[in-house]
């Protein structure tokens, strides 16, 4: 006997589920699971639990991405959703995870409701999106969209081990990773759910919003130099003080974030030499970072800090090196997918509102393999990554209601 | 027979003396010579010989002053002079020492010209003025003015010796320092000769200036807090960035100081949490210090300053707290012995350059015994403080004709 599925409380479960699945940390304040530990270990055989009540066939890929398999119809394509199973140190009982289980929860309501989709569903969670335990990530998305480079598993965590030797302990074959990568013709796409990181719909109280873009990424490290000395004896009018470079480099970062809609611009490290109250600032090492859902803006922003530090370089008399340290193009979220997600919003809550993600997903590397779409879940004051992290079980519940939509909305869009 | 004191190389004599006195140092580059610690016996040793030569006679004080008397008439008063012969760690071979020395050579000069002075002549060698040993700095000084405070006798160095273990170690009887309080009628004044320490007088292509006064100074402890988040999922709208706030602020110190005469002002330290690249800076603690030789130009720019942090934490929204960790009253220098040592330096080299001292001196404690004046002498660069520091013995040798110059005219204004 099926339960009425519209009745059932969706929302109920996933917090429920997501307070079991808390207990697969280690120990200390909040969750802190890092990929290929015993810790993982448990969340895979909770996910497992998830997915088979959702009627899934589930087996662990040699990435460490735990697949749940719901069949379609022969030679119909696959649907993927999902998320990533690990936790930065310390952090909550939502990011990543809540992506992995509502949409199960979704396609268990679907089921229960009696509906079958006309494409297969593959629900995702991936072993490592933090990239807190080895200096990578992404590893799960990338394999499947055939840009995992096996040069990572040489890198070792900070005990020495090597992300190939944490794998094989965790009893999986990473040569095999590259067997992973899925064919481009079955893959009809991909939404990732998550929480918003951010204050955007908790400030418009909107539990849900439809992604436009992920936003690309770039980072520069900055160096001014300039010269020490007494700062009681040393004249105003010979000094070539770094900070005061500095400053001006900070003070026009965040002019240039705030009068460029959707730029975002951060000075989030900043140190000087020698530092201390009676001398000159001879040297600041900074960085500057800058996030775009639109690489245009982002490029030309970056563009023109580099010009305003030359001249502020030249106008204190400091030498100035700026180094390139990262840089990720934007990715666009598919039109056809948006628009049936927003239509899905706007069904189960009445507005769909539109915002780009600030910050990188699964959804950025599956971005190779298929269209991608993304779906935000209002998180409470904004935070993400503490323990305090916390999504509510009403706003979980109309998350599930409008995977659900989206993916009945979509199967009638693309029926064969 | 004496040589002809006017045709004797000072100047040459100075830097010899320098240079083998700088012997007297821990191993390592430059000058580390620490109060009551064997270099400093080594010092006392060397700088008894250049009193003696002069035709002092030569005793320690309780205080670890090495004091050498040049008897005047019966009841005449005492002129004092002097500087200190400790370093900082691997500093110069010329800040305090070289003002040990000059007046020495002076004393020197003045008696093979066959010149006595109309009063009593005291060249003092302070044990400590940089302050590096112990947590406290000026102790001869404060000795001979009554103003040491015997509590710092308690103070340790970093190996957890007390300052009177180390005196006491020395062979000094530091219960005695109380009766080093000389009388104010027979403390005619001082006059100390000190590298200028900044670049005024090279800029100025001077050997030797004049100093006006003493500049007072003012330390304070900024703390700026707001709120950190995720750098690219934090709207900039809703930003609390502390490092915004506190480049605001380092500009306008800068600016400040920059458009108010004879102030100077400096942000030397600044740290940030939580610095990382991807985060908003949560809290910055900085320093801003401020220096002048008129105190109400300095307290003025304090006033300023605190009204302006407290305008840019309300517009950043951040919680700010000021705590004021210093401050220290400029000490004019005596007009009648400006005036008497401007004439003097005028007749060695042309014109007179009177600037103030940005840096504390032994002068600042002995204007609580008598009135003070202070020769300035240039050094390359304008830097001290390291082992490149230097000042020319043509330089010196100006400073010791002037030292006499004074001297002489001294005698001449104030004789009995």
């Amino acid at each position: 006997m099926t339960r009425n599925a519209s009745l059932t409380d969706w929302g109920k479960i996933a917090a429920d589920q997501l307070t079991y699945i808390a207990n697969a940390t280690e120990p200390g304040p909040g969750v802190t699971r890092l990929p290929f530990t015993p810790q993982h270990r448990q969340a895979i055989e909770i996910i497992t639990g998830w997915m088979e009540a959702a009627g899934m066939d589930v087996h662990l890929d040699a990435a460490g991405t735990l697949v749940g398999h719901m069949a379609g119809p022969e030679n119909s394509g696959i649907f993927y959703m999902g998320s990533h199973q690990d936790s930065v140190r310390e952090g909550g009982a939502f990011d990543g995870i809540m992506g992995v289980l509502l949409p199960i929860l979704a396609i268990q309501r679907l089921r229960e409701e009696g509906i079958s989709l006309p494409f297969a569903v593959e629900c995702l969670a991936f072993a490592d999106e933090e990239g807190i335990r080895f200096p990578t990530a992404l590893m799960g998305p990338r394999a499947l969209a055939g840009t995992f480079d096996p040069a990572v598993l040489e890198m070792q965590d900070q005990d020495g081990v090597t992300l190939r030797e944490a794998m094989e302990n965790f009893g999986l074959h990473p040569d095999d990773i590259q067997s992973l990568h899925r064919p481009r013709q079955e893959a009809l796409g991909y939404l990732e759910t998550h929480i918003e990181q951010g204050p955007i719909l908790e400030e418009a109280e909107q539990a849900l919003g439809v992604v436009t873009a992920i936003c690309g990424i770039e980072r520069h490290q900055i160096t001014l130099t300039g010269e020490t000395g007494h700062a009681g004896t040393l004249p105003m009018s010979s000094r070539r003080d770094a900070l005061v470079g500095a400053a001006a480099l900070v003070t026009e970062v965040n002019r240039l974030a705030n009068e460029t809609p959707e730029l975002r611009g951060t000075v989030g490290a900043l140190s000087l030499l020698p530092n201390v109250v009676n001398a000159v600032p001879r040297e600041v090492r900074m960085t500057i970072e800058l996030r775009a859902p639109d690489d245009r803006v982002r490029e030309n922003a970056g563009q023109h800090i580099h010009q305003f530090a030359t001249k502020i370089a030249k106008l204190h008399k400091l030498h100035l090196q700026i180094e390139g340290t990262y840089q990720q193009s934007a990715q666009k979220c598919d039109t056809a997918l948006k628009e049936c997600l927003t239509t899905a919003v706007k069904t189960t809550v009445g507005t769909a509102l539109l915002l780009p993600s600030g910050a990188t997903h699964d959804a950025s590397a599956m971005a190779d393999l298929c269209p991608i779409s993304m779906l935000f879940v209002r998180c409470q004051d904004g935070v993400s990554h503490v323990s305090d992290e916390y999504a509510s079980h009403e706003d979980m519940g109309k998350a599930v209601e409008a995977i659900s939509a989206f993916l009945k909305s979509y199967a009638g869009a693309n029926a064969r």
